[in-house]
């Protein structure tokens, strides 16, 4: 992490030691740059910026996310974030009584909640199946995860990374399998674009959102839906506006059903090609490769201090720049505020179901030093309050 | 039309003839530079500012506007834009089939489409109540739309002002002959905040929409969603998110619903107490009431040009801020491009139903230089082109 000159590109303050970039990343300063630019250039001609000019500036970004993820431009959309596109999509996947969605038991909390109120209209089932900690291998995953698969399984849910528990899942044999079986997939990437590579069509998914705000650090709201070409009809705009039964309809009726929702500032997704520009100049998977190594490498001596099981085994099979700890913490609400008021230490302590973790992130701008201060700070909370019990 | 200051407020491109506030407003510096620090101070920290500081100021944000409005700031939450707030009303709203929606023919076409294609679901009818043009007196109006109440009408949907149309509708009276009835309300009021004071709790009404970002020149993307307490349980969440079934609930359900959706950059909320500011310490409603009397002024001149008829008497009784002449034109939008490539004017040519509009809008900016502007360049259009049949 010796790379000063990309550390200097964040605007995080310099007396905080941020070890979350996943909960909502941060931008780099061209991008952040790039979203201010276009915003005043909105405010000098709002009619023009919203109508004409900002439309073309979102075609051309649609087309940069599309070569980065790997699909045709007419088939991904931008959306604020990606509960955002959990709700499009579970608004409108064609379930009925008896059906069933199959996930895990370590989906974000917010996606479970939207699947379980679609699934409850309907009196569809949303099954959450239980997949054992710590994992092992990626065979041994997938075999225990289609368990859950009944003769009225539908759709496949899940995570590709997943969020309290920062593990990256073996998705592309999960996808595989599942089109063997004829059962439609939805994955959800809120962690994965860029923390690692994406490829839609190689991947073969029916669904798939992501954000650009965490690891493509783009400006805040700014994601994106894929969706099949095949099924993009079966998906009704979460805002019917003028892109419904469009006067004008566009080459794309899914563009013009989830792009057009009223006016807003739409800013945030232009700022896609400054971030994709910035990564490639950066030999970002190179940039990314060093982080997954600094969070192995970080591992063992908080997993002895804490006295905690890693939830995998410490290679690259599962992890990425993301590490939970599983803690035994009563109040992790209380925890994290403490880190940060007298520590300065900005870490997530999150339940998950019955278990906390403790969450860190390694972006390039991380360093030892930050890892001296959590450590240490870990040891004299251990040392003086009662917050976490080993 | 002398407030030189003022005047300077605006972003606007000064070779731009703009007199299309209407569509999508345009933010003062103060709001602008208010918007960006917001911004700045998001990146600087995002896990502080999304989950704790930011969170304290939309508080803040909230109550400034509910005192604005006239009610209590938790039975207020923001929303992007008007058309989202009609999606979630028009979403939960509890119609069964044969239910009636009552409302004009002159509501903003997205809304239109979002209301047919919930009622559709259910059953339900949509009820555009054909309103004669141009119309004479409120008592008239009142009068004629509500011949289309019947047994079924559970719901007004009305707009406050009128877009395509730009006229002022009569809904303190509406408002008060519905509750006689027993009809719910529900005002659109995307036009109204800033162009004519608000008072949520003496209008009396169950819902009210309205854009910050129009004419109370607020960020783009700020808008407010009003549902009177006693029926916010009616309506879920568009984005089911944690707010739903909340482990954490907060003393309303209505925000916990509405105002956490995924992870999005919420500044242009935080800047309406900027706005209001802004608007108390320049004295707006006397601004406003010299530009309502420069449309008046305005309008005969131009009504004789294109010989058309006002759709309103030239009074206050309907008209506002905004002017919309019922023009005979074929290809308005290659009008409307016309007038903006070729004389640098930014003004709306819009249909609405068989009808083409030309709608000019008057902001404190505009001068009469403006206005002769527009006068010549529409005699040139008239003497050289077949754009307008008169």
């Amino acid at each position: 992490m010796m790379q000063e000159t990309i550390n200097n590109q964040f605007l995080i303050k310099k007396d905080i030691t941020f070890l979350n970039f996943g909960s909502f990343g941060a931008a780099v300063k061209p991008v952040f740059k790039a979203y201010q630019d276009y915003q005043l250039e909105l405010e000098q001609d709002p009619v023009h910026f919203i109508t004409q000019s900002g439309m073309q500036y979102l075609k051309e970004s649609r087309i940069a996310l599309a070569n980065y993820i790997g699909c045709h431009d007419n088939d991904v959309v931008y959306v604020t974030n990606p509960s955002y596109a959990v709700n499009i999509v579970a608004k409108s996947f064609p379930l009925k009584q008896g059906d069933e969605v199959l996930t895990t038991n370590l989906e974000y909390g917010a996606c479970d909640k939207t699947w379980k109120y679609y699934c409850n209209k309907v009196g569809a089932k949303y099954i959450q199946q239980p997949i054992t900690l710590p994992v092992t291998t990626k065979a041994f995953f997938v075999e225990e995860f289609f368990k859950g698969v009944s003769a009225n399984t539908k759709l496949i849910f899940i995570s590709h990374i997943t969020s309290s528990t920062g593990l990256r899942l073996p998705v592309e044999e999960i996808v595989a399998k599942a089109k063997s079986l004829g059962i439609a997939t939805f994955i959800d990437g809120a962690h994965a674009p860029g923390q690692v590579p994406l490829n839609m069509q190689e991947l073969g998914v029916d669904i798939y959102t992501g954000a650009c705000h965490k690891w493509m650090m783009t400006a805040k709201g700014s994601s994106f839906l894929y969706i099949k070409k095949e099924i993009q009809h079966l998906f009704d705009p979460l805002v019917v506006s003028w892109g419904y039964d469009a006067f004008f309809p566009s080459d794309s009726q899914f563009l013009d059903y989830h792009q057009t929702q009223g006016t807003r500032d739409f800013t945030a997704f232009l700022t896609i090609p400054t971030a994709i520009n910035f990564m490639q100049e950066n030999n970002w998977w190179n940039v990314a490769e060093e982080c997954r190594n600094f969070v192995l490498q970080q591992a063992p001596r908080f997993l002895e201090l804490l006295q905690a099981k890693s939830i995998a085994p410490l290679n690259h099979d599962f992890l990425v720049q993301l590490f939970s700890i599983p803690i035994n913490c009563k109040e992790p609400e209380k925890l994290h505020d403490y880190l940060y008021s007298k520590y300065q230490i900005q870490i997530p302590v999150m339940r998950h179901g019955n278990q906390v973790y403790l969450r860190y992130s390694v972006q390039v701008f991380n360093t030892i030093k930050d890892f001296d201060n959590l450590f240490n700070a870990l040891k004299e909370i251990l040392e003086t309050t009662n917050f976490i019990e080993v």
